[in-house]
């Protein structure tokens, strides 16, 4: 199996930050964890919305550059469908609905501990002609 | 002028991280900056997606809320149209598109120093019938 | 079951145009179906991308209004997978992937006779305070 | 100037079926108008989601054609802001937000004949390399 998130993991100083984790991953999809702290955290004392779009960001970026080659993302949208709060443990689910040789999209859920959805976010990428050397 | 946006700010600890500033507010509208650090970028060495997206939804909160009474993102969509590196400043223009009695929708541009634009985002809020007491 | 889908198809003079047939609704989801027609096509000579956005909108209504409460939309976006060609048959499938006492959300799957996709549709809608008498 | 959006329109059924007219056009814009009829409503007496998106999709193939290359709609969104009624005249403006070698990233508004915005639409295409000969 492709080991391109992990490694894109290790050199990605905000998602370190942000405390995210592979839970698993393979061929166009991947699966992260985090944890909400304090700090993000914004005037309404819930997650800011960008804490979510992060990881699911960050979930689309790991399942998209799975196949080797480099993936840059072109349009991502996002609904916030439950507050998060402090303490929440996030699991973000990227899949793949379809695939071209250039263009990707994947569907990403957000789910707290309690399994209730918090957020869906579709990603759509271009896959360039770049591979990736690592 | 409303001062919900500066009151949002000093109570939202993430926008804080990111080091948002407020440059202009009023009813519909804000603008916001900030400086792009070495924390924010992704394993590419740019900055992660989720910090023009985080500058934008915090633009989207400012502007949106302006009116005293409460307004939840429902729907967000954001392109990286231009690479964000270490150092970048950022300056985020967030203006109304259209506002119902219930629903409002935003667009923010986000340009870099030189006055590229480095992201397109839109957002749609639902106004809940909670005023903003501060 | 409720009957307001096919009441609103009955009243619907342009998804009665494209042809539109409800194969199956309940509560949250919907299932349609419609054969491309010459006169659908565009300036590529496949079917025009209204084409396929217009049975994805009609799921959604019928998907969202079958509660007995007045939907609206807020916001769609679709993502056109595959050329759609005249004579295809496609099948539009509407199901509810959130849903609160005011908004709710909805994913289409737009697939052709040999069961490959081609269209994503994404829904939001508002539910209002009015209820369907008919 | 080029001439691709006539060429384009002249081979479009749908467009025709809809009555869109060429206003202006150029180099990365477009600006189209049509009326709206009886068989274009749905079930709420008012047009059906899919006009509006329809006008607004021609509006970006014509915009992003213009160049000369044969571009593809990746991945588009649509609100609708305000309803629009029989023999309301509607005026999609496309305008071009960022363009790269491969991506395009277009926003058209529809206006009524009173100037109210009836819809907002962001389309982002993809340039192939492949050339228009006419």
């Amino acid at each position: 199996m492709s080991n391109i998130p992990e490694h894109m993991l290790n050199n990605d100083a905000f998602s370190q930050w942000l405390g995210i984790e592979i839970i698993d991953q393979g061929l166009g999809f991947s699966v992260l964890t985090m944890t909400v702290r304090e700090e993000m955290t914004n005037g309404f004392k819930i997650a800011h919305g960008g804490i979510s779009y992060s990881l699911a960001d960050s979930a689309l970026a790991f399942a998209s550059n799975s196949y080797g080659v480099q993936a840059v993302s072109i349009e991502t949208s996002i609904s916030h469908t439950k507050a998060i709060k402090v303490g929440d443990q996030l699991l973000a689910k990227a899949k793949e609905e379809s695939k071209t040789r250039k263009i990707g999209i994947y569907s990403i859920r957000i789910e707290n501990q309690d399994k209730e959805i918090v957020a869906l976010f579709k990603g759509t990428v271009y896959f360039t002609p770049k591979e990736w050397e690592i």
